[in-house]
């Protein structure tokens, strides 16, 4: 199959659900949906939300019953974007080579935008029509489910971690596989285990597609790390170097480039494993776990 | 009825209730679940969470029904009141007489309590156990009114229009009430309405209480701001005159404090007509109504 067509196909497909599901640049007041928007199209690469419509087909589910939810987990996802670059989190000025949302907006509408798309996240996907469509009963655990990866028990508790280790003289591997497993982890699994729900795949099924997903998650950390340390600045628009120099939480600094190297390897192997009882409907979340650890950028 | 004795009682149900709700303050990471309780056992009044298990009641439901939504809306509450604390919000060092969360706990531990709380809110609402007891397609209308009534569309709106006009030399009568029903209004029309509705409400019910619920938030919010006049520092925990120096919106600035005062009287009155059809199980309703206007903090 042809990954890249389907990525580009899929995110376009998730770009356009996007602009439809958010509130329009000029409702009132339009200071706040102008830096949702700002934000929400800053040319992410839709990972999280593509994993979830791959993961809905893997099980034989039409993609259109996760679109909804990927474009939830998305706006959960730009919105822990924009409070990480706020000064008193990373202090970044720059993401994807454009100025961040508080550079463009101010501080406070940057927090405000952040907050709002968090719970525009949970206004869509508890729509009547998004219930009308897969069933309440089905819709309520992909809610809950998406709020304990996103929440203090998961991608904030993350960020707290990571926060609180910088700059420590000592970092062990624990720490570092918490802050990892939490920080990006958790949205990648809840990600595909959400669209596995939605898809209408069995407790197996779901099992399955989570071992997946906890493996890529680790997996595309690690090769983060590694981009961090082996890309240019203009391949991974960021500053090369720039875990290194602000003493961040590394899988490499911990265990060293080659053994984390073959770490992201072996959990390609087992996110791979995972899938072995689906068809060629798994193809594309075949493809892209094979992608994780050979990207670039 | 001794309004004093039902407040009391239902803020320990709220309470007790938010207690077991909320992630133990030992549950990694500590920090950020230290400070998420520090701030909703901060001497809130909950008013927003009574007022919801009070309009379950007044339709005839077991106020049981309303508890997690009722503790999931103090959460929300909660959250918003961290961030518009924040230097680049408020920039307030206090709030009820104790030092104000990013004070305790900086900044960038605030900022993330505050995404936790709201995060956890939808947590709350979406539990299975939950959903068993009120019913799965009665839960995801309650969850969505919520979320719509805290986004860009409802409280987070109104916090974005009241700071851009802080400081105008002119604001008119139809911003001041744009930022009343949104920051204050939403939240409170919200808690009565998803009461009537958990509680089992019909239509013609759910759509009395949110009259009431739309009347009491703009008396809630016209009394405070004469509060701010009229009160002293000691009473209102805060200091008075604050709104003034700030060039805040608020009614007595745009409509002189006799007719605030008119205005708010003349609102208890229509929250009182909207209860009209409902029996004695709405006494604590139409108390609360009556206490909003007559209280000095």
């Amino acid at each position: 199959m042809d990954l890249k067509a389907y990525l580009k196909n899929y995110g376009k497909v998730v770009d356009e659900a996007l602009d439809r599901f958010l509130p329009a640049e000029n409702d009132l007041p339009a200071s706040v949906h102008r830096a949702m928007r700002y934000s929400v199209f800053a040319g992410g690469k839709r990972v999280r939300p593509i994993l979830m419509l791959a993961a809905c087909e893997a099980v034989g589910g039409d993609h259109q019953l996760a679109l909804p939810a990927a474009c939830a987990m998305e706006m959960i996802h730009t919105y822990s974007l924009i409070h990480d670059d706020l000064p008193a989190m990373d202090d970044d000025d720059f993401r994807r080579g454009r100025p961040t949302n508080h550079k463009v907006f101010g501080e406070a509408i940057a927090i405000l935008a952040g907050d709002a798309l968090l719970t525009e996240a949970f206004i869509l996907m508890s729509s009547p029509d998004y219930a009308a469509k897969v069933g309440a009963g089905r819709l309520l655990p992909v809610i809950r489910e998406i709020g304990l990866c996103a929440g203090s028990r998961g991608m904030v508790g993350g960020q707290v971690v990571d926060m609180e280790s910088e700059g420590k003289m000592e970092i062990d591997l624990a720490t570092v596989q918490y802050i990892h497993t939490h920080k990006t982890g958790a949205l990648i699994k809840a990600s595909v285990k959400a669209g596995a729900t939605l898809g209408g795949a069995d407790e197996q099924g779901i099992a399955a597609i989570s071992r997946y997903g906890e493996a890529i998650g680790l997996a595309f950390q690690i090769a983060d790390d590694i981009l961090d340390i082996e890309g240019t600045t203009e391949e991974i628009g960021k500053d090369a170097g720039s875990d290194e120099a602000r003493g961040k939480a590394t899988y490499p600094a911990v265990m060293g480039l080659a053994d984390s190297k073959r770490r992201a390897q072996e959990l390609v192997e087992i996110a791979l494993e995972a899938l072995a009882r689906f068809d060629a409907s798994a193809d594309p979340l075949r493809e892209i776990a094979r992608y994780i650890v050979a990207r670039k950028s």
